[in-house]
């Protein structure tokens, strides 16, 4: 089955919209773990359990786990939730962003090493950086488009564009999506611009950071969001800003 | 000493202007190293070695060891070259991108886990993924501009935007650095491109990608790229683009 199969199945027999992101930072892992052999797995395991009936994918991020040498933890966790979990769509959040040779390294990373069913990237580069990607057919593909950040609107959104460059990744993306592999990350924060990603993206899946602390509404977010099937968002509870 | 001064103090006792990339791939390991503990490590510590005269910088690139799960050989790697040729700046090709909290997390793994005197970050999600960064006053920061790749235009260059999206970044990125931790990356490609980088940053280094294989000049690149104390320029090696 591949990954939006995977995940629309999940949508319904989950009926929830909801991921659930896996940040772990040492100082808010609680004692009686942070002692243990592998205290990310741990912390993050706990979360997985707590939450697992209530998710429609989880969303573990990779810089937690790479700034501290703690990558086999990362591995025990993934490999922990396809293992218990193997509904659950495992997003690997990790927006790597390179070319050629290079980017089919960081899909053999995400897709091979930590067995992910999607990974977050990056336009910038272009073709060159997805199209590795694509070769795996049963994978997911989610790429940044509009991020909830403000500081990124002299990028992203600049109002002397003809068209704005969120909206072009989404064109882009729209027209690389025939064997649907792919996800618009669209933030929480800007409700108007993500209904525009849903006009132009039709029913393609859209991950939503942004709520919750940053201000991202969540009815502002399925009033704009849902596709024609009331499914169609990821909605993640990171406390981070994607 | 700051990572800007390290490279101008390299460039003139090298007298170089070239970057060795470090991209060890398994299949291109001779077998009498192939067969060692840290196979990785030691087939870059051999081009370091035999290399080290004639470069102004190294620049391993992560995927090559996170795709593998080599990352304690790139620590190896950068901790060697560090030791044994200490003058020699260290540009870690990570191309992340991300904001807030992780992306603080992708410079500690950058400059703390690994020790490398820059790296190389991606602009799409704008100030709040670049801050972090520069928090660490002695470090460099490199950051995709222009890239070398011809699939990148519909974003980088789009002929209808009133500023096209590289000059932009190129902009935004000469305002930020009053501290002069900026290199803006720009392949070899696009030497007219390149010279309107050049235009826009003053002195600031590039990052020149793109040459031999991919077809960019090294005489056109050094006619449109040098600054005017006739360096400014790391033009890599590498045979990826990047």
């Amino acid at each position: 089955m591949n990954f939006i199969s995977k995940l629309r199945k999940r949508w319904d027999s989950a009926d929830s919209l909801l991921c659930v992101g896996l940040d772990p930072q040492i100082d808010r892992i609680p004692d009686a773990l942070r002692s243990k052999h592998s205290p990310y797995f741990e912390f993050c395991k706990e979360i997985v359990d707590a939450t697992h009936e209530f998710v429609c994918a989880f969303k573990p991020q990779a810089a937690y786990f790479s700034a501290v040498g703690a990558e086999k933890e990362l591995e025990q966790l993934i490999s922990y939730i396809k293992n218990i979990y193997p509904d659950i769509p495992v997003i690997l959040d990790a927006k790597r962003g390179d070319i050629g040779s290079t980017a089919a390294l960081y899909a053999q990373e995400a897709y091979k090493r930590y067995g992910a069913d999607a990974v977050t990237v990056n336009p910038y580069l272009g073709f060159e950086s997805i199209e590795p990607y694509m070769n795996y057919s049963d994978k997911g593909i989610v790429v940044l488009c509009r991020t909830s950040n403000a500081g990124s609107d002299w990028l992203q959104k600049d109002q002397a564009d003809s068209i704005p460059v969120y909206q072009r990744v989404a064109q882009q993306v729209a027209e690389w999506n025939e064997a649907e592999q792919f996800i618009l990350v669209t933030g929480a924060t800007y409700p108007e611009e993500l209904g525009r990603v849903r006009q132009i993206a039709g029913d393609m899946p859209l991950l939503v950071p942004g709520i919750g602390a940053q201000g991202g509404d969540i009815e502002a977010v399925v009033k704009s969001g849902l596709n024609k099937e009331s499914t169609g968002l990821i909605i993640s509870s990171s406390r981070e800003i994607l």
